[in-house]
């Protein structure tokens, strides 16, 4: 998150040596606030004592106090917002995870979230708003200053998560034929253009962007340099209607620190900043892990009605495959019923399958996440699997046939044990990246879908190629 | 990776609107390399036609050639880097894969690859040179210029994946009684500073950082104004030793650009700007998914016998548990052989616990990776997640325990498995918090050991609930 309000009027008075020492002792080693911190912020205002808590917090950044007021239980969450009065400035707000900050707004006046709104660059107050109901956005958006509520909602008109959600409009974009000099006479001219951007902008007569140049060749350069000279012409243009993730492989790739924006005819309407995409960067990484597991967005304080709901939805359709997994032993009873041993045994063919194949499918969705797998080395990373599979699955199949051919006394049944193993070894391999590239083909998000269908395949495959043998063999 | 050599000399004639429109058609949707175009460069250096391959390649930017070489099958990679020449420069070298990167180096010789490290800012260059055999680092440093060479010993000192590893030495730093025109003046007048920063540290006789300035407000306030006005005293501090993952996660949760590296004693030693971090940040993200996985780092491009080495440990770490699993069932043999079907129903009470308590590990392995779980709301968590779980856990056991009860024709085979399913679903939500929670605490990498312990849990208990219920219940 961008902190103009901040960053442009610097309070040279605000933090000194003495309070950043203080600061410390509210920080862990790992620059989480401390337990004790927190709860004595908590203590105070219990005991109703305001300057106590004020005079504890002040010293925060405002990401810290975002962090505090997460760490308080939702229930007193309001009491403790309202005991730090504005210190819950905007940029607080702004940092907020969403369903804390949509708590506290339903506490708010629509003119005061207005307000805090009308401090925030476009992109974070659209993020504050964003998540409300229609009724209350309407209501905050006729109480804001028309410039601001055009620009918000000109914002909200762009899908959620695309790059017109997520840019600035305040930027700074010169004519080519402008000089070092006259950027730098226009600059200070200008106090009410933001403060900040990191590059400026070249444009055309029609506002396209024809080149970039970072602020540092600015400064650096004599005040005769033309613009068109300076600037770098290779640039990575946004179209405003980009998906953010893909925005943030956009800035990843090409290390960029802010980028403009166009719309459909190339015209230059807004900028996004990395700042902007740190947070959509580990996100966006981070998910996948709580896709393939089933547990939606996996947010620690998403109402727990949502969670419940989401990840039930997940086990029941995992319940299914177990039914179906489950029935493929059905068919072996007989079998089992003459040698019990087998049943004992199952349960490790059908399990290392899947932590095989949970290996495999993790690469794979990392790698097409990352753009790292591509049409141009499909078939090589799937022989690559395949080879990998062949590789563990002889190991595992040599080791657990050994122990069972002597634990049991049994030569057969560890041969058949370590054909088994050998065989969903290979499944697992192969579904572990089959499922996951057929998916992103049919552009379904693989961390949300493989892990159901590669699980099921080696339940089913462990069990069947486990007793299959075990009865064909005469077990 | 940032880009010295290129945007030191902006080259104007680089890539003009043509060429922009041509490269669109080497990317596809997602910004990936078009197969079809990977295929001509290949088939081209085949026919040994360098020209058209060079023709081809000329107007990518540094991070495609990096993904066109990564592209390329590993037997055919020296030879189209050097079909390529100098399109494979420096840049080209610190946007590769590691294991890519360390296979084309071996080919070349110790002044070569000290040429390519001499044109990078020293964190580029020490990426390049610190996977490198002793040997073979010590003979490209020999090859270096006195003073290159001593800022990648320098920063080879300190501990790798640290902050002094990425940090780099050019930055600006500048008195506090300093004004802006003075600052703009000296910038003008020493050509040969880094042009690649974003922010001008202000320090103090001892050269200790006192303040951050922003080059825009630099650029907007008039010349007479002091740093010491001008500047933002509260600053994030990056101690040279500090491990990377925590400085990707200070620049994110204060929205950093740049920040000043200190010593121990303070003095400002370097810098680090964020586009050195966003990849840190989405390894960091990414690679939890691999590790719970028992994946490695799942590196796609790492020679196939590591790969096997480091996935068939966590599988016999896992054949040890799932024998450990299979054993409890053997504890209830004879209840089997008296009704097989417990032998069919009983893995979907374990897998179903397997299940729940991944999805409650996975979220609490990114709540712990992102600070967002604490000391302060640990308990409020484990109460959460119990809460989930008996919710889950009753309406899959209800759910389970009716289609048993109607399937079988057996009321008792129902309750029992309606209550095993609780039993597992609870163990799982406790298990899948407490694990990694508790790993964490002893400072252990919760991503890495968690699932091992967990799936062990609940696939004990899953098997021990049912059965063993089921032996009491008398079925």
């Amino acid at each position: 998150m961008s902190e103009r309000a901040d960053t442009a009027e610097p309070r040279p008075d605000e933090l000194g040596d003495i309070a950043a020492e203080q600061a410390e002792s509210r920080h862990d080693e790992d620059d989480r606030l401390k337990g004790e911190f927190v709860s004595a912020v908590l203590d105070a205002v219990e005991a109703d004592d305001r300057d106590r808590a004020r005079e504890l917090v002040s010293p925060l950044h405002p990401a810290d106090i975002a962090d505090l007021l997460e760490l308080t239980p939702s229930e007193r969450r309001g009491e403790v917002a309202a005991a730090l009065g504005d210190l819950v400035g905007a940029e607080v707000l702004s940092e907020l995870n969403d369903y804390v900050r949509d708590d506290l707004l339903d506490a708010l006046l629509p003119e005061q979230v207005a307000e805090f709104a009308a401090e925030l660059d476009t992109d974070d107050a659209v993020a504050i708003i964003e998540d409300m109901e229609e009724a209350d956005q309407q209501a905050v958006l006729d109480a804001m200053e028309p410039e601001d509520r055009a620009a918000i909602e000109s914002a909200l008109s762009y899908p959620e998560e695309s790059a017109g959600r997520l840019m600035q409009r305040d930027l700074v974009a010169v004519p080519q034929h402008m000089t070092v000099g006259q950027v730098i006479d226009y600059l200070r001219d200008n106090r009410d253009l933001t403060t900040d951007f990191w590059e400026i902008f070249v444009v055309d007569e029609a506002h396209k962007p024809i080149g970039t140049c970072q602020l540092s060749w600015v400064l650096t350069c004599p005040r005769s340099v033309a613009m068109a000279d300076l600037m770098k012409r290779e640039q990575t243009l946004i179209p405003v209607d980009m998906d953010q993730e893909e925005v943030a492989l956009r800035f990843q790739k090409y290390a960029l620190i802010s980028a403009a924006v166009v719309d459909g005819s190339g015209r230059l309407v807004g900028m996004i900043t990395v700042d902007d995409i740190v947070h959509i960067i580990s996100e966006e990484a981070g998910e996948d892990i709580l896709r393939l597991s089933g547990a939606g967005e996996g947010d620690i304080n998403q109402p727990i009605l949502e969670t419940v709901r989401t990840r039930l939805q997940w086990l029941v359709v995992n319940l299914g495959t177990a039914i179906l997994a489950a029935s493929v032993v059905g068919l072996f009873q007989a079998t089992i019923s003459k040698y019990v041993v087998l049943a004992v045994l199952m349960p490790i063919v059908s399990g290392m399958g899947g932590n095989a194949g949970t290996q495999t499918m993790a690469v794979a969705v990392r790698a097409l996440a990352t753009n790292q797998l591509t049409s141009s080395n499909t078939i090589r990373q799937i022989v690559r699997e395949f080879r990998i599979a062949t590789a563990n699955g002889t190991a595992l199949g040599i080791l657990i046939g050994v122990a069972v051919g002597l634990i049991y006394g049994n030569h057969d049944l560890g041969i058949v044990i370590a054909l088994a193993m050998l065989i969903n070894n290979l499944v697992a391999g192969l579904a572990g990246i089959l499922v996951p590239v057929t998916l992103d083909r049919l552009n379904v998000d693989p961390a949300v879908s493989s892990a159901v269908f590669v699980t099921t395949m080696t339940d089913v495959m462990g069990f069947f190629s486990f007793l299959g043998l075990a009865t064909v063999w005469g077990l």
